[in-house]
């Protein structure tokens, strides 16, 4: 269980197959959000035929509702949602940082506000793996502290917190049928983030993820980082961009050596109406698209782009029907996988660098 | 083209086959509808994995938006919409007289104000067939004018218009691949609604449809009125009453000779968290759903019921997410698709007595 086999890489880029109790996930590889245990209006049988395999689920939004321990008593999170594939659920820690009010945050944990009812809750590394035990994700987070990129001072302080986290979150951890990733913080800031990388590493865990990213740092920012995690972490184990997923920066990210992205970008685009494409993007409200009667993509095979015009979605979208953001999330989840898939084929033929090259052409 | 052929009958219960240039439409038959060329929250395959065959369209709503003639430039609603089987679209009649203000109704049609753009815009028996032409459904309606139940003289001087209309209708009508159905008011007055039955089979239509109903009048009314509209109008031609869709008033519709029903009920249902069963529905929204691992119902072959408990159900609704209307929807038109198949069965193995009893029983 949890063997990363590497089957092949090309520069840093890497193809593998990493094994969990629902199946092998073939890496590199995007992984859907499922916040509240649904990937935002798509069946678990429309996810499966546009080929989604490992599926993201939040441990903050379900601790809160319905509860991580009803949930364990329906079954757990896959019976429950009815994902007979892999699940990762992180661990809590960025949301209870991004959506919750904090109200004490001290080395045992955080307290914090529900957001939906107000009520005070806490956190601690300990509760964290307790609540994903209860869920029974296959791939499960450290918890740990994220504070804003360019702050030197909070993100030490953090640092030792994470670190501390994530000692306690191995030793908390029970379940052997559960593979724990620890992540690495520190921000912008290089010397944090090498020696967050080597502790991480240092943990031996299945799995390292790359946290804090994608939060308002540059791109050059978050190429060096994933660039000396590269250098640190370990290659015979799956490395995880988290929050991670535009089509450039996916790209950019196996390019530095990383194994799994997850992002709730292309679902939260279609719920405001935009289509993702491999370079560009389509406002699909534009009243230049009226009586467009081609795809979104004429060289996508997604059913949405097989079935219907851009006319048609905008007419969804102008009636408010709920099924505009059912045919653009199809879409644009379809496109991330779609693109992981030619990555895998690029780095087999050794030929990332020309997809790459190919990729950032206009 | 449009042959009805009658398969079966038992007492005034009828199995039979409608013809169509998009397939045969077996009766009886529920048709989902899809006011804004969409069934709400289902994507056409979705449709057809649960059995639907026919599907309505509402005129009024696809002139005013996106406008039938941008439809026709597009290709037609079945393309439009990608949904190849059969399609109704009713007049756009009842949706003025139920959504839009009325500004002003003469002999020559009705003016009145868009209820999306407050516009004003006017519908004739003309315009409303060539509306329905550029849509281009299999079966279209005739223009009628749909007056309170009870109101004995709007009812009398709305009859002799709804009649002169369906004559004008059809002397406008030009599509060979259109059938067009005349629909008898009279609201609950027997010697009108005899009178209507009469002159609408007189115009020896394709088929005849029985409008007004179910909109306030007693079950008593609505079935004498279904019953001597049995004996009035030609038993070779299909017989659709317009707008009902209980699971009750369809096997009582059937029971009184009707083949085709068409209601917004099981989506509308799904859209506020109710579950549709043959003989009581269920709220899900209700706390003791809370941790209830069964299926809405488990006798029931849908993909909700195959996959989903009530409890993640109502999780889905407390988290307002879009997916519990989508399986909502699949469950409650998958319930009306299913008792439609079990009547024809029952008809065609003259058994539809008993299947009524055991209907009837608690």
């Amino acid at each position: 269980m949890f063997e990363f086999k590497l089957i092949a890489s090309d520069g840093n880029a890497r193809v593998g197959s990493f094994s969990t109790p629902h199946g092998e996930i073939p890496t590199p590889v995007f992984a859907p959000v499922g916040t509240q245990a649904t990937v935002k209006s798509l069946t678990p049988k429309q996810l499966e035929e546009i080929g989604a395999i490992l599926i993201l689920a939040n441990t903050y939004h379900l601790f809160l509702r319905p509860g991580d321990d009803r949930i364990a008593r329906l079954g757990g999170l896959h019976q429950f949602m009815n994902w007979n594939k892999p699940i990762l659920t992180d661990s809590g820690g960025f949301q209870v940082f991004s959506l919750a009010k904090i109200n004490h945050i001290d080395e045992d944990g955080v307290t914090f506000k529900s957001h939906i009812d107000g009520s005070f809750q806490r956190l601690t590394p300990e509760k964290s793996i307790a609540i994903q035990e209860n869920l029974g994700a296959d791939i499960i987070m450290a918890f740990d502290q994220c504070p804003p990129p360019y702050d030197r001072e909070l993100n030490e302080r953090a640092l030792e917190r994470t670190h501390a986290w994530a000692e306690r979150c191995l030793k908390a951890k029970t379940r052997p049928d559960q593979a724990l990733f620890g992540i690495v913080q520190g921000g912008v800031f290089e010397d944090l983030r090498k020696k967050s990388a080597q502790f991480i590493a240092s943990l031996n865990l299945p799995g390292n993820a790359i946290g804090g990213l994608s939060v308002g740092e540059t791109k050059e920012e978050m190429f060096r980082v994933l660039e000396l995690s590269d250098a640190i972490l370990p290659k015979e184990k799956p490395r995880y961009l988290m929050g991670v997923g535009t089509p450039y920066d996916i790209v950019q990210g196996v390019a530095r050596g990383i194994d799994i992205f997850d992002c709730v970008l292309p679902t939260r685009l279609a719920r405001h109406t935009t289509a993702l494409r491999t370079k560009d993007r389509l406002n699909l409200v534009n009243a230049s698209y009226a009586e467009d009667p081609k795809p979104i993509d004429d060289t996508c095979e997604c059913y949405t782009c097989q079935n219907f015009s851009r006319a048609y979605l905008r007419h969804l979208i102008l009636a408010k029907e709920m099924l505009a953001a059912t045919l653009l999330s199809i879409h644009n989840v379809y496109t991330l996988l779609k693109l992981t898939r030619e990555i895998r084929q690029a780095i087999l033929t050794k030929s990332f660098n020309t997809f790459l090259e190919e990729f950032q052409s206009p």
